[in-house]
């Protein structure tokens, strides 16, 4: 491992994803769609090795059924005297999601049931939509609303629904073990920055970090898929593969600001992507604040739930419902920024490196080892020689890397650098299977 | 369930078990005799289904004998002018428990080897037995003792001892399971109102509120035993079946005054008794003392003991060797209330309810369930839909209820209401005998 | 068992323990040599049965090599005017132990090189080795060396190694059980009190004093041993016999002075030796220090090492490495003092008696027995009475008398002369193998 990369300092990333955001913004997703299919083709273009998949309209997937697919050419209000004032074109959080199609002339009164907005954030526009109950709506920063006289508007919504598909991404890189590692992140929300595109752009680089890496012990498997039915959806199909060879996994999403970092346990909490996120987060960010898993919100809540039962965590920054801008069209690319992105691109780094080498060895020597006929008392300073001395006084063959630590009270990745010599001087070996 | 009388705010109840304690107060019972007879006559009138039945003096019964049958005519003493100073007639604590006959002359200093008196209680009548060691003695006022003079004293007790029986209480009602709950109270003092008459009365009206259940899921035994040597006997002849099927138990005793709460838990703390009693008292009470195992005094000492270990506390107001008036004849029908019987009567209603509906439940679809389509997003409020999600998102078939609400921090009865809509849309289902 | 003799009051065995320290002092003891054997001779005379074995230079032990043997006739340095200024029979640990021999004239600047003083303590000689790398040299006060002028010395040290051997003692008491307690203590250091001479005199009382009782239920191995190198050599050879019956094990260590106790753990900080330590420290001392198995440094290193694994922990005086004096010629008779040996003494006393009464019990009796008819109520006093009730309420044939003394809160020797009462009244049964 190159212990010289174990955090990338240079912006260089960080401005890529941030361009990757900033290209993938202005794309309408939603749980299907033609703007989902632009988000998969951008990302195959990253990811060669993705795979495009889809589910077809009309398929049941446990308790849901994969909804018709939704197309929306445009959509508007123009007032009495022909001003244009509101359009999908400017921004296309202006159109509830999923909205049947209009084409009428309402009053204020009438139009007022169709819109949505803030008041508490007046110069927002909220994000909503109704995927399984047909409907149709703005959604209206509450300024514009409160402006809007009482004249008659004509209301032109051109959509259409259509048995078509719900696209989602998939890469898998084999490694070493059939244990997987999962990564998992959305492509639903159309515009938004922290959650969603910050989500997607972390995941992605992360995927080509792992792909760049010569072998890895684990397997990934990485998901760009809608929330909620998406991952219900691709559940159905590999849950029971998933339920055998998960060993830790993350629902990456909320990544893309600088403010303190956020935990998302699993449901029973002490799973092992619990403990590998718990050493993360303890040792390498300044400060993170905990949740519940009664707060959880994304697709931990199909990963988690009991019949499926995988040990799924998340770390975030703002955490999604936390933050004012959430859901709303604040929630832009200038709530994310490229340092955000490259700190939380830079925690799930040593989350993988840490899942990579979190091995258990057994020692091979009875009593202490004589370091001295070895050369090993001076190995590079008196700390060192302290820390292997006690390595090897509390290497058992059943704690492992991350247990060991905590124990001696060292860090991980000098242990690591450790862990290499006595493993050359064969004073230990790695346990058979981990 | 009935979920309006979950609590019983009318004082009805309340005034009916103070009635009856009225109604036992001056019956003499010790541990055989005529008073316990007719005390159990008294309650088979409330509780038609009680079998009343007996062990005979000189029955071995584990490392102890039942002893003869105890019966006084009388017990008093004169004066050298005749007048009666001590009756046993006025209050039948006046006698030492168990006295053998006397008829004799005393001079003052002789009889005070024979008179019991509580010197820093001046005005209390102390409560006083010999049951295993023959003896006689009177009890007396220290004020009386005080006032007595110089003279010579006549002094009667009529009493006998012969082979007799040891007469107890038996109410079994079955449930649907072979599982039981035990509740167990005493009868064997003599004019006490809260360390003994009020354990008598909730215990009965307990007894008529789980006789008018339909059905339930547990069977119920329900004993009225002196104390000690009665659950010894009782245990001896069914401990084995008891410790086969005895799921929880409740020695309840001292439960008439209206002051806080006691808990005295198991031996080990950890039984299913304490588990569910710690639900009620941390959730239905407004404070409540929890003493040691240490501190014990009634028959969890036999209940409890280690070869017999079964899972039984007790939920009390005062507990007995707490309060000054313990054990003298302060301890009278001034000292319960109405009010006081009728909150220990709900606490233990509360605890039967618990014990009836906690129950472990098993989801029945994978992943979280469309509630959309079933209209269950908004039951009745948004806190209860919450509830309802996270209901679903714990429900694993191992956590039972109680658990379960622990973890969601809701109420129990008010997820129970949940649990019926789940059933109802046959999204869990009870797990398989519990 | 006495009772009477639970703690030794008399500074007679505290004042014979410090005479034998006096004798032993002089002795220039390393890991191999003369000094050793007239050790272990002098100890044979205290210790009868004491077998004297040795390894022979040469021999693999483990990952070690037994060093060759050290002998030294003299060591000294003149000045070029003939006087005497540092001699080896002055101080024996003026010459670096294991130095090879050399006859030279060096300058002051040449002779700075071989010195070996503690600027920071400038009247302590310090003690220092180089067992494993030929090199030779002297120990000095920081003092006398700022004396040194710059002439020339003449440097002697009549020193030779060769194939001889490692001496070390063994005295095994033969108990009931093949279960073994050990007692390790080291024999490598000259001339110093509390980090060597202290450990050796203390378990030579302990050894007499377990040989003189009747029988014990255990069996004793009572090692005295050159530090690492004895401690590798003897598990060589020893190690899986003492895997199976080791019970539990101490290292007795720098237990001469006065100052408060120091505990140092096993390495997992839970095993059998850990309960009993913290008992005694818990209930027998007035403070004590616990230090962490991270700040080890004596034989539980080899012990307690991985592959090895026995249950082993030091209850100390003040710990080696944490005192001024320790490692220095001011760790001398001065430093120890025979109330300190003695309160160790009693203090690991107290062990032995723990570890040989520390049993399980099973009850006999259902329920509680009638303690009446075997005047049991008032033993000795109300409290000894409420401590037999608590002890028949808990003793379950799980807990050991520890754990019920814990549980009850009473103390372990008290406990015990209730089980005796409770054993000749038949109530109770030692649990079969305990």
């Amino acid at each position: 491992m190159d212990f010289e990369t174990l955090e990338t300092d240079s912006l260089k990333i960080g401005v890529e994803m941030y361009k990757w955001a900033s290209d993938l913004f202005p794309l309408n997703r939603s749980i299907t769609g033609q703007g989902n299919r632009e988000t998969l083709q951008y990302l195959k273009k990253l990811l060669p090795d993705l795979k495009i998949n889809n589910f077809k309209s009309g398929d049941d997937v446990f308790d849901w059924t994969i909804p018709d697919e939704w197309r929306i050419e445009e959509g508007y209000i123009d007032d009495e005297y022909g001003n244009r004032i509101i359009d999908f074109k400017t921004n296309n959080l202006h159109i509830l999601g999923y909205s049947e199609p209009v084409d009428t002339w309402l009053t204020l009164e009438e139009l007022n049931n169709y819109l949505y907005s803030l008041p508490e954030q007046p110069n927002a526009i909220p994000y909503a939509t109704s995927y399984y109950k047909r409907r149709w709506g703005f959604c209206i920063t509450h300024k514009q609303r409160l402006s809007l006289k009482d004249i008659k508007y004509h209301v032109v919504i051109k959509s259409n629904f259509f048995k078509g598909q719900l696209d989602y991404g998939e890469l898998i890189i084999q490694g070493q073990l059939k244990d997987e590692i999962l990564l998992s992140t959305y492509i639903c929300h159309p515009s938004m920055g922290n959650n969603e595109l910050s989500g997607i752009v972390v995941t992605s680089a992360l995927a080509q970090l792992i792909s760049s890496m010569k072998s890895t012990r684990y397997s990934y498997r990485i998901l760009f898929i809608p929330e909620t039915i998406g991952s219900i959806a691709y559940l159905s199909c590999n849950w029971q593969y998933l339920k055998n060879y998960t060993k830790a996994g993350f629902v990456i999403t909320c990544v893309g600001d600088n403010n303190n970092y956020s935990f998302l346990p699993s449901r029973t909490g002490d799973t092992y992507a619990d403990k590998i996120a718990n050493y993360a987060l303890n040792n390498y960010v300044k400060e993170f604040k905990e949740y519940s898993f009664l707060e959880r919100g994304s697709d931990e809540r199909q990963f988690c739930s009991p019949l499926i039962d995988l040990p799924i965590v998340s770390i975030m920054r703002s955490k999604y419902a936390t933050y004012p801008e959430y859901h709303t069209s604040l929630d832009n690319l200038n709530f994310i920024c490229k340092e955000g992105l490259l700190g939380s691109y830079n925690i799930y780094k040593r989350i993988i490196l840490l899942l990579e080498n979190n091995i258990t060895y057994k020692p091979l020597i009875f009593c202490e080892p004589q370091l001295g006929k070895r050369g090993l008392y001076n190995i590079t300073s008196n700390q060192n020689a302290d820390s292997l001395v006690n390595i090897v006084a509390y290497i058992d063959g059943r704690l492992d890397l991350i247990d060991l630590c905590n124990k001696i009270k060292i860090d991980f990745f000098d242990c690591l650098n450790i862990i290499q010599i006595l493993l050359e001087h064969k004073l230990i070996l790695k346990e058979n299977g981990s």
